[in-house]
């Protein structure tokens, strides 16, 4: 059982800036994310695009925005449990929370701080038939570990930046690479179509193109796909086929569990520190609702830091926190690390 | 008359911001402040301290805070009339505002955002009994152009920050610096006051402790201060006296503008969009209240960014905004520049 002060499921920006606001108050944060990386949303559909409204930044790559944050919440030293989705929560006499996600991994905590963004990102799944009797067995939608496919062959199958980067990563990894896409165009960034070109010309990427995988083929595990090309129909071996047709946001699980849901967000107590209808449970950033609610960024950031507020008084109702701003108080890591302007001397002059 | 769509006032972080999410919108601002420059407390009090909330900064000098939203907004050439406080304003009939300041600038707009902070800061005055008559006649408590003092004698007083080092940047302009203080002992950062006891050393700065300034002398300007040190009084000559004692802020005139007050801060509908209990007025970061406030930059933020959206509605009752995230639309300019994340293309590969 992981056991922590504020149990935050999503990682995206919201959960990430959390962590710090959490640790100024001295309270511990665990994160919960279905993707295997940081970032949400960022970080997995455009971290090498420009944000412009972030503010301080005239302009930052969303995933430098996640790097940063990452930096910044370090000293609390967060953790974290990646690739899993929170699937059902309990609540304990006491008040406190148990979530459990889909592989069994439970963690207890007295507040639940939802950032679950427009939801878990879940795979588009190409409409093979044997499809799901081939998941972990050689068939995988989003690439956790790159070593997995180290001196494998691989085939990928998409037209858009993932299947595209991915495959141009994979040539310095697996024994071969074939990409597969039912068009001859793709889309994504120039840089990235110009070098599958390139990687393709120089023999690196085989091009299957305009094809689909319409079959699976293998005892254990993958050993086959069927392929279709015009009218042709032909098998290849491989150990891996990666379809990359993009992930969709669904709130899943956690329409389940009580909350008041509205536009397919969780509707929260903007007038305070942004609650759900159950104590306890609060919902910040993209995946909350209310009156004149923007699902931007540092809207995220002002939700979370409230929130933190509010939960300090719910775990101490005795206490009294007295805020002090960072540049005067410093920011103390939970990791013995301390941050802090520079002292001002007082010293004569002679 | 200075005409624009929102009139800002103060220019701390939370005013400039505003320029950016209203510029989003295609509205256009104008900032008035009581202080010469843009920054709020960030650039009046502290701008060479580190910050360490301000989210996807793990660190960040305020002043440099300060220079990035400068440049953030730049695109939305907002204007300003610094060095003036708005003391007055009137409602028109067709439910706009004009805000005068205390010299007498007249501005028109159908939205006032106040973004005061704390108030605007009044600087803390010595208990010289002629002072006011020399008030901008050689007497100045705040320096808002250095080359005034460019070949001039300039008497500086106090013991922080700001007289050492103003002190220090007027050796190179003014032909004498002499600093005086009721102490022997300065407080500030270490290197400002070893750098004014190696300019001592050399001879550029004379300095007189411990004493005080205890009266002026002139006919039509400043042309001797008179100055106890121990048991001795003596007299000075010099064309500028700057006492820098600091700077207090004090809401000041707005509290007379009909607005419902708590706490010496204006109470706003957090609920919705941070509008007072006048119509068309917002208030935004440090200078409002509602349940829950937190005095931080980073809410200031969320609060213009919110506010702005309702300015949009009042301003245009018949129109419907639809957000678009800036990496996705990017950032027009109203000076014709144009940022915007590089586009997709879609392109074959064969
Ligand atoms: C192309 C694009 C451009 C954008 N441009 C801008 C912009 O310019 N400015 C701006 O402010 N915003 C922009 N946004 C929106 C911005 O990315 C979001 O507002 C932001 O990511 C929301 O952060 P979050 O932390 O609330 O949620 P997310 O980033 O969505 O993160 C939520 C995380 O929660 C996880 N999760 C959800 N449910 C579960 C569960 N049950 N178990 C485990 N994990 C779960 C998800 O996997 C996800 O990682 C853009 C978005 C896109 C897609
Ligand atoms: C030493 C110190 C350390 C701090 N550290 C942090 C920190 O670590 N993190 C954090 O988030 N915050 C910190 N703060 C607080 C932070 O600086 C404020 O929250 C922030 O400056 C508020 O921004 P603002 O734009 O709302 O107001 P301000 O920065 O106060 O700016 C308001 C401006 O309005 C002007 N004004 C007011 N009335 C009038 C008028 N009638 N006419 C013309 N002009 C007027 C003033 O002159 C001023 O320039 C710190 C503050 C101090 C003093």
């Amino acid at each position: 059982m992981i056991k922590t002060d504020i149990l935050i499921i999503g990682a995206g920006p919201t959960g990430l800036f959390t962590v710090f606001e959490a640790g100024l108050l001295k309270l511990k944060c665990h994160l919960i994310d279905a993707l295997p990386q940081a970032g949400g949303q960022c970080s997995e559909i455009y971290p090498k695009k420009p944000i412009y409204d972030i503010p301080g930044f005239p302009e930052v790559l969303a995933g430098d925005l996640v790097e940063n944050l990452m930096k910044q919440i370090e000293p609390f030293q967060p953790g974290f449990t990646l690739g899993e989705r929170a699937d059902t929560i309990e609540k304990l006499e006491d008040g406190s929370f148990i979530v459990t996600t889909e592989k069994g991994t439970k963690h207890h905590a007295p507040i639940v701080a939802i950032a679950g963004g427009l939801g878990s990102f879940e795979p588009r799944k190409p409409p093979i038939p044997n499809l799901l009797d081939f998941e972990d067995k050689g068939v995988e939608y989003i690439i956790r570990d790159p070593e997995l496919y180290r001196n494998k062959n691989v085939i990928i199958s998409g037209g858009g930046d993932s299947a595209l980067d991915w495959s141009i990563f994979l040539t310095d990894v697996a024994k071969s690479v074939t990409l597969i896409h039912r068009r001859n165009e793709f889309r994504g960034a120039l840089d990235s179509v110009e070098k599958v070109q390139e990687l393709k010309n120089i023999g690196k990427i085989e091009l299957i193109t305009p094809a689909e995988v319409i079959g699976l083929v293998g005892n254990n595990g993958l050993e086959e796909v069927v392929i279709k090309q015009g009218a042709a129909i032909f098998n290849r071996e491989c150990d891996h086929f990666i379809p990359l047709f993009g992930l969709s946001p669904k709130l899943g699980p956690i329409a389940d569990w009580g909350l008041e849901i509205e536009k397919n967000a969780i509707k929260v107590d903007n007038t305070l520190d942004y609650q759900t209808n159950i104590p306890g449970i609060y919902a910040i950033g993209d995946v909350n609702t209310y009156p004149g609610k923007l699902k931007l960024i540092l809207c995220g950031f002002h939700e979370a830091t409230l929130m933190c507020q509010s939960a300090y008084q719910r775990i101490f109702p005795d206490k009294r926190y007295v805020m002090k701003y960072t540049t005067v108080g410093g920011v103390e890591g939970f990791d013995g690390s301390k941050k802090e302007a520079p002292k001002a001397v007082i010293k004569s002059i002679d």
